[in-house]
């Protein structure tokens, strides 16, 4: 239909911002020292290092990780929707490709320019997946809803807060967050709940038989599920300081996830219809306990500290897809697809909280010397108890960010000029897409399938 | 149903299991020296070193491989069964999760406490993982016929029976086995085995229709296999030592890997109807080179060795999907759903003697000075013919454990009280779990979504 | 029927490959210096080396993620066929796990005896798996209609052609290649298309119904699509020098890559039906820029160059795939069942032509000194611009090689004697493998294909 119809949207959006980025890439970045022929070349000999020493081989492995949650991650779990797949994964695809260039020059800009130009490397690449990761948990709480043309749009404005507000809380308030728990997920989630709240759709019922999975849309979302279980160690741990912080982050996410899946499974089968498991929560609870620990993760959480706040995660997340999505669509009209505040949004706080604690106990005797977490506790700048301050400051500061960054955001994408989608027809791919044939023998399948499921109940 | 209703058992089973695991990891579980703050430090100190030799970097890229063998390639090799993909990925994360915070301690114990306290890094995540891998290995000969709340009881004691094994095994005996041939493979696959002959189900033809794969299922399960064969280098070196051994077990794998999978297509199609390839030895059945060289692998047996031995062990499981296999449940009544005994136990017990012969072989000539393969040969302790012997002894251990261990743990989940499903609806998800529709909608779907695709263009 | 059973060809095929395989790697192949216990220690004494220093920890993360591009990128890349997922995905696998063990044997040989033997290490598995993947580029253009024997077969000549265009472009003519846009790309799409230009089948469009995807299966495809766009910068990279030059590498194919997404889905939009986009374009012109950097992708490319390059590379191919394609199989009667030519063939001249024209731009002022990059311009033996004249040259040998590989190998595959399928049953599953029931369509299949593999029999 000419509503949706992308051809002069999309190509032109597409188009003005690749031109524009790479316009200000060609005048503004450079490679870094580790990057750049000349550069590496002069370190090696100026200071008697190795190849071997390159940032590279510290970071690359960890970086290969947090960009498999990006890509597979976020982009298969959004595939349980039975006819959005193509859209889901291939415009999480679109959009992360965008913003992570787009994040490099805001990111650079705010981390400090050398000689007017921004520098890029393995951390800078990194840093730049984490901004796309907020943006996505954005797109989580829209899917189904929006254009390409606005997901874009709204990844535009998005970056750009996300690198202030990482900024504020990273290099004015000191605050140490390396998993994102306030950046990235407490960032990302309410600012998508506050832009789904303006874009509400009064008729969005009329769609509601689409805003499911299927049997096999659940198994390619679990794809997602376990590859952002998996190497959550990594996304938390990746711009750690090297050595024992990086290790430390990785044991304490790794233990937390474990107990989350336990709680998660326990959660689901006792509030489910005859004990039955939920894959809406397997999908979606089970990680609650990675985002919980972003903030303390490399902090000395201590292993049996970091199940308990799994556990806690995977507790809350799996009630809050149970209880509270419900209420906040009905109550406060938040239409939140993927039901991002459960697994973002209440664990992405509870990560602050957490990591505000745990920040305001690190002492000597446990830290040691010449800690690399907290080196204005170590340099005699603030005790601990004013970085715990510090801490809950920035988790406001966060909120405050997200929750006006997204009224202006929403209102902006709520302009009917994008190609957007009728509340009767969301979470539909046929409306972006050429979409294929499915086959007379699915219909059949489904007849036999019933049947079956019948027969034991009536034996 | 009442009877199978998960309400009161797996909430009660998952929280009072997590609850246990986080005292005892309060109690008794510490970072070790590469992930303590303080210790690490003090370290770097003490020995000039720098944060770049944390074992962290040496050891995490083969972790996370082996990480993603437990979780994604099991789990989804295991969704080849039509109606079971949710149970056999989500219980396969269930089990795992729990599995490897009990190995933890388990094993914790059996290695050596440091003051009364368990220490843990990347090496003991990986031991965990590699324990928590006998335990769905034997999930997979049960696969389709238990609650879950019986994997976790299996779980419970076989990852202590395991952690015995190996301690007898490694520091008793001296036994080489990298890869696990011996303590992973043959001790999952005849545990598994024997629980599955004590918990046989005289009734299972009437879930035989579900005992089968469909078109997509057997796709989503070749995610499994590929994965599984791609890393299956990474799983057999990853605790070997640093260096040449690490190196060389990895090298070894991927060749008898290689030499493997020329052996399934060539067994598959020669004993094949119509000379037609099938499914289930592509994807089980071509792993089979990955146990074979479990143990040799990190010791010099050469690259043609490796294809050789490769070669063999896809030949003798192929044909033992084809042929043994429904003579094993017939006759032995050992109802095996995945064929573990194909892929785990015969080529376990092919990698268990290849590894005592190469281990008999090991000479000066070969090996150089220094060995860490054979450090009690080295240092004089015993002969080469010695370690041969205790190679052998180690696989008649394991074979007595895992057998032993299989009837008692076999009759303790033989009591009624775990909400099991009876014969006659296994291999079936819907008990178990809220399933979405699944395909009549999309018949019914399609001419809504038409007409609904309609509407904007009429209005 | 009798014409494809593969029961007497494919077990002999795989066996006698393997066989001599095994006897060759016994008589000529042993463990590098760094894989080899006995050297590595020595070389430990002597040099007064370290273990953390060998090279597999700096090159097997690269190489892990070059092997899941060959067996899950291209292999489930391949899937998006709706009933040829099974021979798709296991031919794949089939073909890589024989042309590794051969590619092993021809480069090796090439590369250079020690003593009459082939060393083999981390490195030569990554350059074995490169080779693999012109052979699978090749594959896709002969996608569903072939043999698993034709395939085998034809890996067996292209690997010794790769092997051979590698060294001449390598050794002799001394050009730059890092990740293959000559070597890989260029030659396996023009060597395959030359081949699917001999065999071609004027009846194809009997079979024209399967040569299409369904919804779940375009999925599948994307599995394959992400993991091959997420891991290229780990390809591009995986054998260029230590140090800047991988990190480099990286970063240019990261941000070509970026640019390459935006660009497809801009002209997929454009130029679809109503402004729809096709998967088609976005499983695979948005891996364009990947193979566009492949050869200047170590070169100081800079990040802008790299997106400039990336967008032009993603504008080709969808335009390829639109208008290009449809003219190639009409007017030059090829046969290109996956588009390679769109997506290894085009952009892997332009990959060439960039490469050449980068390196005749290379100066110490941008390269400072010691240039691993271009070892002969630094030593003085030849100018930039000779370098840059010798990479143009090195793109007409490929592209002679391919050609006149690919008519020979083209007629050798002609014989009747693979098992290869008639016209009227390609990109069918069914004949070579036994596929379970997908409900009621298999049986109406069975009709179906009885009928058609009546009628050549009746011609």
């Amino acid at each position: 239909s000419a509503e949706t119809n992308l051809r002069l949207t999309l190509p032109l959006t597409c188009v003005i911002l690749e031109v524009i980025l790479i316009i200000l890439f060609a005048v503004l970045v450079e490679y870094d020292h580790e990057t750049d022929a000349k550069l590496w070349h002069k370190h090696l000999l100026q200071h008697n290092d190795s190849n071997y020493n390159n940032d590279f081989y510290y970071r690359y492995p960890s970086f290969q990780d947090v960009h498999v949650m990006i890509f597979v991650g976020f982009g298969f779990l959004m595939t349980f929707l039975q006819r959005y797949g193509f859209s889901s994964v291939a415009f999480n695809f679109l959009i992360a490709a965008f913003a992570l260039q787009w994040a490099t020059l805001m990111q650079g800009f705010f981390h400090g320019m050398h000689g007017g130009k921004i520098h890029i490397g393995v951390e800078s690449m990194i840093n730049a997946d984490f901004c796309t990761g907020s943006v996505l948990i954005s797109f989580g709480a829209l899917l189904g809803k929006t254009s390409p043309v606005q997901l874009l749009l709204m990844a535009v404005f998005e970056v750009t807060l996300f690198a202030t507000n990482e900024y504020i809380l990273l290099s004015i308030l000191q605050a140490k967050d390396a998993g994102g728990s306030m950046t990235i997920h407490t960032f990302g989630a309410y600012f998508g709940l506050v832009v789904a709240r303006v874009l509400y759709r009064p008729q969005l019922d009329k769609s509601k038989h689409k805003n499911c999975s299927v049997y096999h849309s659940d198994l390619f979302a679990m794809i997602g599920t376990i590859y952002l279980w998996m190497f959550w160690p990594s996304f938390n741990s990746a711009i750690t300081a090297h050595g024992d912080d990086q290790h430390r982050t990785v044991m304490n996410t790794y233990y937390s996830l474990a107990a989350c899946t336990l709680a998660t499974f326990a959660m689901s089968s006792l509030v489910g219809p005859g004990g039955k498991l939920d894959m809406v929560h397997i999908q979606n609870a089970a990680l609650a306990g990675g985002v919980a620990v972003g903030t303390a993760g490399e902090m000395m959480l201590t292993p049996f500290g970091s199940m308990a706040v799994g556990f806690l995660a995977g507790t809350i997340s799996t009630l809050g897809y149970k209880f509270l999505s419900p209420v906040m669509e009905k109550k406060l009209k938040i239409q939140d697809t993927c039901g991002v505040h459960n697994l973002h949004g209440m664990p992405g706080i509870l990560g602050a909280v957490v990591g505000a604690v745990t920040a305001s106990l690190a002492t000597r005797e446990v830290y040691g010397d010449g800690s690399d977490v907290f080196p204005e506790i170590y340099a005699g700048n603030f005790s601990a108890s004013e970085q715990g301050v510090r801490q809950a400051i920035s988790l406001a500061v966060t909120l405050g960010m997200a929750l006006v960054g997204g009224v202006i955001v929403g209102f902006i994408l709520k302009l009917p000029i994008y190609s957007g989608p009728p509340d009767t027809i969301c979470f539909e791919d046929a409306i972006y897409w050429e979409v294929p044939g499915e086959m007379e023998s699915q219909e059949e399948l489904g007849t036999v399938m019933s049947e079956e499921v019948q027969k034991p109940l009536n034996s």
